[in-house]
């Protein structure tokens, strides 16, 4: 199984849906009025319609970079794949964006391919000098896992023939590179710019998974707010039987 | 007047278009079969229909990976002006890129607005957080500077006020920056894509810009290139009155 983060679903999993909504009404009113209408105006842009998979990225300025492109763009989820290197976050670069996407460790790429395939992704690796898809060109009526490589080696063998397709990003120069952190901010700029304007209609979060993310951030927002949730949650659970 | 990178155009303008088509020709002679090839298939694909302007940026490694992008965009001229900073390329970061992209030195942003209008180009500033019209929404059927400023106080009041319009790049997340090589980046590859895909008819060189520029491509990379040229456009004025 792949290490998530922090994931506080287990803080309110015994609550039913009306009871998280009054868990989320009372924690709102312990953060302000203005992060609360940052919630509400960001999680419904939030996506996992497109997700990333990092491949043994060596530096992690880089990794960190691509969890702030991840948050720009509203994609929510972010699985790294770790064999080798260590991986850490740097705040300087992730600019805070680690607190509000979600990422996965993993140990093996062969797993996550199987894990994502498992919840309808398609595995989608990007390789720059491959005759193939361009991202412009990419079908992403389909979930969609973007995968890429570290900045030394590209992919390895395994990520390339287990992916199902493959997409470069178009380029017209000497130079027919980019650093890992711009091609993953090109492609995420392309598709999911192209999932709001229509070409996917399945792109959003249920309302479940919506009111999870804002229980998330709220409990990431507020000073010990995995004992805050706690304690509500134990009230709610005990004052109306919800 | 902006200094040019280095500017080979004196050495061939005493030759008629059939002298410099003849100089191109013997120019390649000196050059491999593939870099020529190289050559021409991406020569087509320039464009001085977007153009970038980047003022007073602080890390000349940023200045030197949006070179990078407008080579791998095929944008061909890029105008740096730099009242405050001195301007060094990081070789290591442009990749080479300076080689085959122009760039031109300005000391003042008013003048190198004007220029720029004066040449039919509209000026449109990045302005992350302005409520205006989006990167993906610009009108791009005339010729467009984009203008880029510093990471540490973006544009100046001059920059800001002087120019014809203003865009922002779509943003959905908690972290609403990048970095100015992750968005100028995107800018332009959201920009030359639309101009590629037909929302600008106008955006190729001229039959006269193009040879210049491969003759241009060729004398950097031609050891000595300069005065192997001299001594063919010599000839060539001796030889036939060309």
């Amino acid at each position: 199984m792949p290490v998530r983060k922090e994931d506080y679903t287990k803080v309110y999993e015994a609550l039913s849906a009306e009871g998280r909504q009054e868990l989320y009404s009372r924690l709102t009113e312990l953060i302000s009025e203005e992060r609360r209408g940052v919630f509400e105006r960001l999680a419904p842009n939030r996506t996992r319609h497109i997700t990333v998979v990092l491949e043994d990225v060596f530096q992690s300025h880089n990794a960190s970079a691509v969890l702030r492109s991840c948050d720009c763009f509203g994609v929510q989820d972010v699985h790294i794949v770790a064999q080798r290197n260590q991986f850490t976050i740097s705040s300087e670069v992730a600019m805070g964006s680690n607190k509000w996407v979600d990422y996965y460790m993993h140990r093996d790429i062969r797993e996550t391919y199987a894990q994502l395939r498992a919840k309808g992704y398609r595995i989608v690796a990007t390789l720059p000098h491959e005759r193939d898809t361009l991202i412009t060109d990419l079908d992403i009526s389909q979930p969609t896992a973007l995968v890429f490589g570290t900045e030394l080696t590209g992919l390895t063998a395994e990520a390339v023939e287990g992916a199902d397709s493959y997409v470069k990003i178009p380029m017209y120069g000497f130079t027919e590179s980019f650093n890992i952190s711009v091609a993953t901010a090109l492609s995420l700029f392309s598709l999911t710019e192209r999932m709001r304007r229509g070409e996917s209609s399945n792109w959003r979060l249920s309302e479940e998974e919506l009111l999870a993310l804002k229980l998330d951030w709220c409990i990431q927002t507020i000073r010990d707010g995995e004992s805050v949730a706690r304690e509500i949650v134990q009230q709610l659970l005990l004052g109306s039987g919800m």
